[in-house]
This record gives structure tokens, sequence and C-alpha cells, in this order.
């Protein structure tokens, strides 16, 4: 299939995109006479005009690639999607939906008929079927589940049942399996028989009559030794093994660390199930990176652009509201200091510096010690030391840049207590934020918890909270 | 070389973890004794034990792959790291040094002697060494460059000339070449005179004598068809080129979108120089994806967790530096204004509450508009429709949580216009923030920069200070 089909780099994908809305362009002003009744229906030749540049556009849709025309669905506003979705050949209606996301992905299966559903379900893989069945109409997957032969329905049975975030639910089930008696002479014979291989097939595996894994033999080594040698001599015995429960995220280190194209899934019993390919470890990293991305922003999850302003607005409540209320927090600390802050008003001024200091050298110790945490730099016994070298840090940062401030604050009020006041705050605050930021995740770790999720927020919340309890306490102590 | 050694899984590398660091415990107890003077060195006996746990270390190094020590070497605190660093058979310290991250590697080649780091690197590729070369002192690599082959020479002054982020900077000279009129017959009788094929070799390429690419025959390819066949009769001949000047990250796409393995890469006359293989695109991937998450968090590199106070204290003062500096324009903003707060002290409440929402809700957008930006989802003249729906979630935003925050106002402060202009000063630094959460990210695009970059300090900034002016001087027009 892919060898008909055009690649394109990003400049000749830009350029297919632009084609692509040319004739859109093209087709909508036709219509938009014909709307406008400027032009009747009934003009024959005008119509043909507009007919043709729908089919110029179907015939240019026809010799991009699936990944490419998923690209310029996501790129096009809801009603052209559409035109260009039903341009597309129903047969390849499958491979497109896997590529787009998941917001587009919605919006598109909205608006075919459960038919047109299965049909497009049909031509999927188990796999890639488990991957969109939970987008699905839940009648269309019980038809679709019927029409399977027996040994494809037990495939997609089990990669359903695997968590989103395991490695069953990110194996496939094409493999090349050989026995370990035969020659590399019959297994390249055996390999004739076959139209194509499967994608990604970089070893072939060998397994014995229980379809218990032996070993792999990788094409590389099939293809370097004597046609004469058996399987069993020259495969390797200690490949990288995955089990469907492992986490995807392991499997995916696994692969880097290693650098592999694919890796074995065996069952308990080390009987072969499936494997993992390359493909889905580079979409599952690219997947995590912008997950986090937005979850760092609070986005819970992908946005289709052009969707409706309320959709976006559930996206984004849960965030807003979470800050709000740490925002409400912090603004009754200070409601707590109004008497003092009515007495010497500079302080409503200073106390922002104060808390946004200590919130952003938070963020930096908190990503800091998330991040060796993924990279397995740090044991959990390790919070001494960590904690040792952040306060070391965050009490340079706050002699030096509270000194800084405190200086110009002297300079600002004529105040000398108010500049030591604003020193010695912003050190406390940034001590409290170092604090944090290592006790949050390292706790979040022993706990068993993921320690990326949520610690910025939290961090945030308790460096302005404190921070302005902090400053005001002190001026309170101090100055009032 | 790697079917030698134990690939391992994650409980097994934390196992190896675990091992490494009991023996350096036994080892360190040994030696403070000594050192105690609890027992003198000459002692025999003990220096045995001593010694025998060194060597239970060795063999345990010997036979993990350089992956592995990587992960145990950034695990280790510095001076064990050099004891375990030490035992590392020399010849594995190429490969090594390739492996851990920046700060681990700088650590590392600061205690080799010249002679040393020459033999670690001559044990690479070009491809390789290009990577390892700015790290190494300059008479190292003049000294290796010397040493070198005149071809693998030329490589390596290539590979050190492409910029880092460029198809050059990644890709290796590890090709198999074959011509197209041959048969696969002897294709494959070539390659068994090898004694293994290059990592990651899924295809061979198809050249002319010029060395100008024709096409690439799959190893997939070469497998399933007749021997009897011409290569010219099936290779592919549409396949992804890459050029070395392209971004790495268009060709990262690329392997993403078409699933690759290996892209050739030829130069302007379309003669074959190089290639890109997936295991570079994963790290490639897996690298953009922690520089933007340490970015985002204002720190400059990767730390190392042990490395020294100060050297935290360089990586990470540019940005509170940066901070400060936006967080002591909004405090003026707010000195603008103290004539009103010692009129009215809740507004010094409330005021953070308007300047957060606004800062959180614009980098909601900010995230979403630069994604899509990434994803090719937004055209530069897609302006004026995404302003509009980020505008319509604002004012919904704004009515929502501005109307609950002005009631709570209200109740708590007993003032109806009170009340009426935190809901008013909320929805306007909503809309200001969509504005700039649109805007800035889309005029990065124009102006042909990476939108991605600080727009998160910007908009913040934007958001702080704009919030305070509003929610003050609203207060100070209708309050005071």
């Amino acid at each position: 299939m892919s060898e008909e089909l055009r690649h394109s780099d990003a400049e000749e994908l830009q350029a297919h995109l632009a084609e692509v809305q040319e004739l859109l362009a093209r087709h909508r002003l036709v219509e938009g006479l014909v709307h406008r009744q400027e032009m009747p229906r009934h003009e024959l030749v005008e119509d043909l005009v507009h007919k043709q540049h729908l089919q110029q556009l179907h015939a240019r849709l026809d010799k991009m690639h699936p990944a490419d025309i998923a690209y310029v669905l996501e790129a096009l506003p809801p009603q052209e999607r559409l035109i260009v979705w039903d341009l597309v050949r129903a047969e390849r209606d499958g491979e497109i939906l896997l590529e787009v996301s998941d917001a587009v992905r919605e919006s598109l299966i909205e608006t075919m008929a459960p038919a047109e559903l299965k049909a497009a379900a049909e031509s999927l893989d188990a796999d890639e079927l488990a991957d969109l069945a939970p987008d699905l109409p839940q009648a269309v997957i019980e038809d679709v589940f019927r029409s399977l032969p027996a040994e494809e329905r037990e495939q997609l049975r089990a990669a359903m049942s695997y968590p989103e975030d395991s490695v069953g639910s990110i194996m496939d089930f094409d493999l090349v399996t050989v026995r370990e008696d035969v020659t590399l002479e019959v297994v390249l014979r055996y390999l004739r028989r076959f139209d194509e291989l499967p994608d990604h097939t970089d070893q072939l595996f060998v397994v014995d009559r229980e379809a218990q894994l032996k070993g792999v033999l990788p094409l590389n080594v099939l293809l370097v030794n004597d046609p004469e040698t058996e399987v069993g001599a020259v495969m390797l015995t200690d490949c990288v093994e995955l089990q469907p429960d492992d986490f995807a995220e392991e499997a995916a280190k696994a692969f880097e660390r290693y650098d592999l194209v694919s890796a074995p899934v065996v069952d308990p019993e080390r009987r072969l199930i499936g494997r993992v390919t390359v493909d889905a470890v580079v979409d599952l990293i690219r997947e995590e990176a912008e997950n986090e991305q937005l979850a760092q922003a609070g986005l819970r999850e992908e946005e289709d652009i052009f969707a409706p302003v309320i959709d976006s607005v559930k996206n984004r409540w849960a965030w807003l509201a979470i800050n709000l209320i740490t925002a409400f927090v912090a603004s009754r600390v200070i409601g707590a200091f109004e008497g003092s802050i009515e007495k010497l008003v500079a302080l409503a001024a200073l106390m922002p510096i104060v808390a946004g200091i200590g919130g952003n050298s938070g963020n930096q110790t908190i990503t800091m010690i998330v991040r060796a945490i993924a990279m397995g730099q740090v044991q959990p016994d390790a919070l001494n030391r960590l904690l040792r070298k952040e306060l070391g840090v965050a009490m340079i940062n706050g002699l030096l840049w509270g000194g800084l401030l405190g200086v110009v604050s002297w300079w600002l009020y004529d105040s000398v207590s108010l500049g030591l006041v604003m020193t010695s705050a912003m050190t406390l605050n940034l001590l409290l934020a170092a604090t944090a930021g290592v006790a949050i995740p390292i706790l979040r770790l022993r706990l068993g918890g993921d320690p990326a999720i949520g610690g910025s927020v939290m961090i945030t919340a308790l460096t302005d909270s404190g921070g302005f309890l902090i400053f005001l306490g002190l001026a309170t102590l101090f100055l009032i």
C-alpha cells in the first residue's frame, strides 16, 4: 500500500494542504454563488465546474498517505473538514481515523453512519481496532466483533482488556515465527512465500510447538550467516521480553536504552502472544510529552482548535477552579493582615514579589527532582542529601536576590527595617519553596504515586500563601 | 557486542543498581575502618576482602550493557560514581560516555587523562565521535582527528559541521549500498560477506556509480521476492529523502508520520551521504520533550542532582532574575495605586486573585495555540478565528468565575460595587489573557520565530501587571 503513496517532507506537506485549501476555496466560491441565488442551481455548466473541483480534490487525496490526509483534516475547520472526509475513499477511513487526534476523530465519527463505521473498522488489524474501539458506538463494536474470524476476535478481546498505559495496549499481533531446528535456508524459503512481511519486521521469533519463545532471529543475523546453519545455532536468546501487564512507559525506556525496533511480548509461561514495535513507542513518547505539556497548563485533553467554545470551557474549567481556590486562600491570608497593610501600604506593593519568587524557585526545584526521579537518579533515601543541596541553593538565592530587593525597598520607601523584612521574607520563602520542592515529589514517590502530577499547583499554592504569611507576619512583628 | 550483554527490564535494572550500591557500601565500610585507624592498612586479610568487593563489582559491570552502566553512573553520587567509572573496562568508556547525560559526562571526562580520552574516542564511529567532541579537550580532538583514516576524518569533519538541530547532526555513515542492475541473489551473497550488518539496517540503499541514490531496497522486499529478480525491479523509488540541512525535528516528524526505521540523507545532487535511524529520532524526541520541560521551569540545562550548589545557582539564576524584573514591574503598578489601597484595604487582598486567574487562563490559551501550531493546525491567517473563539471562552469564564468571586467579595466586604469591580476586572483580565495568548505565538510564527519560547513568561508578566492595573484602576475610578 505505502509503496504507491507519496511520502512528503514538511514543505510538500504544506503544499498539499495549500492545494486542498485552494480547491476547497474554489468549491466554496461556487457554492456561495449558488447559495446567494446569483446563479440558479440548474446552470449546468457551472455545476460541472463545481463538480470538477471536488473531483480534482478527490484525485489529490487518493494519492496522499493516510497520515498526510490526517494532517490536512486536522488543519481544516469543521465544515471543510467534512467535505474532505466525504471525498476520502471509504476503505481508507479506518487508517485515517487511527492517525487523527482524539478530538478530530470524534468529530469525524459523529458524521458517519453505523454501516460506514463498521466498514472502516473491519479494514483494521485487531490491535488497531482496539485503539479505535473506545470512540465507536457500542452497537458498531458488537457488530464488528461478531463478524471477525475466531482468532482475530480473541486478539481483539485480549487487546481491549489491557489498561491504557500497559504494554498490552501498544502491542500488535503481526508476527513471523520460525522453529529452532530448521536451517536458515528453510527460513529464507519460508519468507519468500509471504507477499510482504509485517511492518517493522527486524527479527523473527523462534518458538517451539507450545508457542514458547526460545529466542529471536534478527534479519541481520539471518542474512549474514551461511544458509546451512540452523536457526538454533545463531538465534539470540537474551533479548528483551515484555509482558502485557508491564507499564508501556517501561517498555519505551527499554526501546530507548537498547535501541530496539521490535520486542516480543510473552505471557507468564513465556508463550509468545504479540510484539511491540518502535513506531508504537515513538507515538507513545510523543503522546506522553504532549500530555505532560497539556497537564502543566491544566488542559484536560487535546483541544480541537475549531471545536465550539463550550467544549473549550469544559476542558479548562477544572484547572481554573483549583487555581481560584488557592488564590482565594492566599487572599484570605492577606485579609488577615489588612490592619498592617492599612498602616503601611508599601506592604501591598511588595508582597507579590515575595510570593512570586518562591513560586518560580519552587517550580525549578520540583521540575529538577521529578526529572531526576523519572531518570532513576533518585533513590527514595536521597531525601536528606537533596534537601541539603536545595536549601543551600535557596539560601544563596535568598541572600542574593532578597538582598537586592531589600536594598531597592529601602531606597523606594526610605526604611532600612522594611528592606530587612523584605530580604528575610524572600529568603524564608525560598527555603520553604526548596523544602516543598524536594518533599512533595519524594513523598509522592514513597507513597507509590506519580511524582509528576499536580506538584506545580501544590507548590505555587504553598509559596503564595506562605509568602504572604511570612512577609506580612514579619512586617507586623517588626514594623507595625 | 550486544549479544553477549544482558538486556534488563526496569526491575532488573533496579536490582543491578542495588547490587552495585551494596558492593560499594561494603567497599566503603572497609575503607572507613582503614581510614579511622581501627584497622591498620597492612592487615592483609581485610585488604583482600576489600579488593574482593571491587573485583565482584568489576565482574558485575563487565556483564552489563553500556546503557545500563550509564544508568547506574547517573544514580550514584560523585565519589561512588568515580569508583565505578574506574572499574569499567577502558574500551567501553566511549560507548558509556555517549549514553550518560551531559552533566554526568562532564564530571567523568574531568577525571580522565588525555590518553584515556583518546582511547575512548577512537573506539567510536565518526557520527558518535561528533556527538562527544564538544565535551572533549581541544588537544584530544586534534589528536584523535590526526589518527583517523582519511574517510572517517572526512565524515567526522562533515558531522561536526552541521548545526545541532539539523539532520546532519543525527545522521550516521553506516550504510550498505547495492547496485540497481544486480539480482537479489547477488545481494544476498554480498550480505553474507559481512560479519554483521549495521544496526537498524531495515533497507539497503540503491546507488549508481556516482553514489546517486536511485531507490531503497527494504530487507522485507529482498526477503519475499524471487532471488532471480533484479534490484531495480523491486526497489522503492519514492522514499523519504532527507537533506543534512533539514531541521532534525522535521525528520523526526517524517519518521513518526510514515513509521520509518531508517531514511537516506542526500546532498543537493542526490548523492547518498548518510542515513538517519529511528534510535536517533527516539533520542531526539525524548530530548526535546525534556528540554521543553526544563525550559518551562527556567532551567537552562539538565542538572546533575549531585552537582555542587554553585552549579545549580548558575543554572537557575537567569530565570529568577527575569521573573524578579516582571514582579518588580507589577509591584510598581500596585505602588501607583497606594493611595487607593490605603483608603480601601480590601483591594490588597483581592488583587492577587485577578492577576492569578489571568495568568492561568492565558497559559492555557498559549499552550493550546503553540501545540496547534506545532501540529500544523494553525495557518498564519487563522488569527481572527482563533481570537474570536478564545475571547468567547474568556468571556464565559469571566462572567462565571468573575461573577462568583464578585458575589464572594460582596459578601466578604459588604459592598455591591466592590463585587461589581471584581467581576469586571476578572473578565477584562481574562480577555487580555486570551488576546495575548493568541497574539503572542501567532506573531512569533509570522515573524519566523519559535512560537514556543518564552511565551509563558511574557503572558504571566502581562496578566500580572495588567490585572493589577485593571483592578486597581477600576476600583480607583468607581470606589474611591
